[in-house]
């Protein structure tokens, strides 16, 4: 089944006014859903927009907050999101680091108390838009074990890196741990076997078992110790540049929320050598394609290509959609 | 055979004098190898030192060059290494990105044409003693295939994190390859299987023969298509903010150098909420350790909780040498 972009942000849209949310922001909020399904990030779009209705009503998202001005700690600015929208704090956030980034080169924005960013490639892709380079992250709850051990500690805290390309943004969107918790949940629900091991079972054996994996709740870090100590990293700089919450303390809350991100935007237009460096990436983007394939006729692709295609050819045959899914969006 | 630290330093900056490095920079120089073997990463410290030699020796490093300083864009500061010494050039960089960092809240300086840096570690290190958080990352030559690829097209990218934590810091050094090139070279010196697999064999299978993998040059990224992705825009944000070579460019070189470096300093003294920061930093690496070892008896540690029992053992009682190494220095 396949729903057209503008009907699946108009039917979101419409499900976010009933719960309060005024025309604007519900729009705003609504078209940031739909752009994650649009790329192909099923999982943080139409997937996860019941999970998020249901955060409303359980009173963890308050609906009419708006991220606010905390302090300037010199050309860092620390944002709050006072556990509003998260999407839409998320955005706000992006577009000051943007606009520091055209005053300063470089802008640096944290923002703390606010709550699931869904999916974080949208800020990357608004920043290669307004012609940055951007590097974003989030802290989550405790979520996945660290090396070596077998209770949560640590979140999968994911980060993206977008750089700009003209139409063919480059963009990595990568969770700490093997599978994000998003992806192991579609596995999961159409019974397939994940590609990798990507977490313990019951028995403390490695698997590929997605609902054994959310069972245990132990995700296997990406590259093991190496995503580990990412996750550890990315918390604690979460932590310093937001003024919020690090991951222990996120855990302390019944359910996610006051998560701790960071926005940093470099300016590209901005570079004396701005037309030189863009032919760089482009050359560079061109020689990775020409590594010898591993397996004949796919050649390797940079982070974002595949997605531009995907991209293509939701917008002119429909998102596609799990039914079941799309017909209890109607329904609310 | 283990050596005292100052005899090491001393016969470091002996070999280095008589390559005509002036007094001061071979002993500063000669401090950073022996650094690196008193913190356990022999493979980037004494271990590699011969090699250091050999590039001094073939005019790859000029030795009388400095960095120097090319132009600020807004905060941001790119520094020319003038292919000089990498490891005095990393030290210049990272002393001026706590500087800026003492002034604005955080500093960023792109280095270019910079020579192998070493170990990373050390400039982390060196921001944590100031009381910032260190962020650093290089490009290399090519020496990694892209995800789905065999030729190598992607640089293994060190990145250093380091949080300052009194004198117990938090210091993540880890390459985008599951095993630096540095590793590999000691499993296969040593004749010993890796513990995972970390690249190709010439049959194109995945292998734990660290020997295999130094012949076909085929390191697996760490996390598979994550680490591939990670270093690749690890390269096109150290070319955009230093101004200098992406990794493609560095491998038209007949050997490595005139490499692309960033240094970013976050001033943690400087925050308003410096003392409570601290106590999170500490909370989390206490709660860290309670999760439930996989392994009976020993505890998830931190990234750096290892490294100062090393630097204790080897501070106390010497640094363990490989004898045919230690020789071959004493004869230069």
């Amino acid at each position: 089944m396949r729903i057209p972009y503008d009907e699946m942000k108009r039917e979101l849209a419409r499900v976010l006014k009933k719960h309060g949310i005024e025309a604007g922001r519900a729009e705003r909020s609504a078209a940031l859903f739909a752009d994650a399904s649009r790329d192909g990030i099923y999982s943080h779009g139409l997937n996860r927009f019941p999970v998020f209705v249901r955060a409303i009503a359980a009173g963890d998202v308050n609906v009419h907050a708006e991220a606010s001005f905390e302090e300037t700690i010199g050309v860092m600015e620390r944002w709050n999101g006072n556990r509003g929208i998260g999407n839409l704090n998320a955005c706000a956030a992006m577009e000051r680091a943007v606009a520091l980034a055209k005053e300063h080169g470089i802008g640096v924005v944290g923002l703390k108390n606010n709550n699931h960013w869904m999916r974080p490639g949208n800020y990357g892709l608004m920043a290669a838009e307004a012609g940055c380079i951007g590097i974003l992250w989030t802290n989550t709850l405790p979520l996945m074990p660290p090396w070596g051990g077998r209770d949560a500690r640590l979140g999968n805290n994911p980060i993206v890196f977008a750089v700009p390309n003209g139409d063919e943004p480059v963009l990595l969107d990568i969770a700490m741990s093997m599978f994000a918790y998003g992806k192991l949940e579609t596995y999961a629900r159409q019974g397939k076997e994940l590609p990798l091991d990507g977490g313990y079972d019951s028995k403390q054996n490695l698997t590929r078992d997605a609902s054994q994996i959310l069972h245990t709740k132990q995700a296997l870090p990406m590259g093991y110790w190496k995503g580990s100590g990412l996750a550890l990293m990315l918390d604690l700089v979460a932590a310093a540049v937001s003024g919020g919450h690090t991951t222990r303390e996120v855990g302390e809350y019944p359910r996610e929320t006051a998560v701790s991100q960071v926005f940093i935007a470099i300016d590209v237009e901005g570079l004396p050598n701005r037309e030189a460096y863009l032919e760089q990436v482009k050359a560079t983007l061109a020689d990775l394609q020409t590594s010898t394939p591993r397996e004949a006729g796919k050649p390797p692709t940079y982070p974002g290509q595949h997605m531009m295609a995907v991209r293509r050819e939701n917008m002119a045959n429909g998102i596609p959609v799990e039914e079941s899914i799309w017909n209890k969006i109607k329904a609310m």
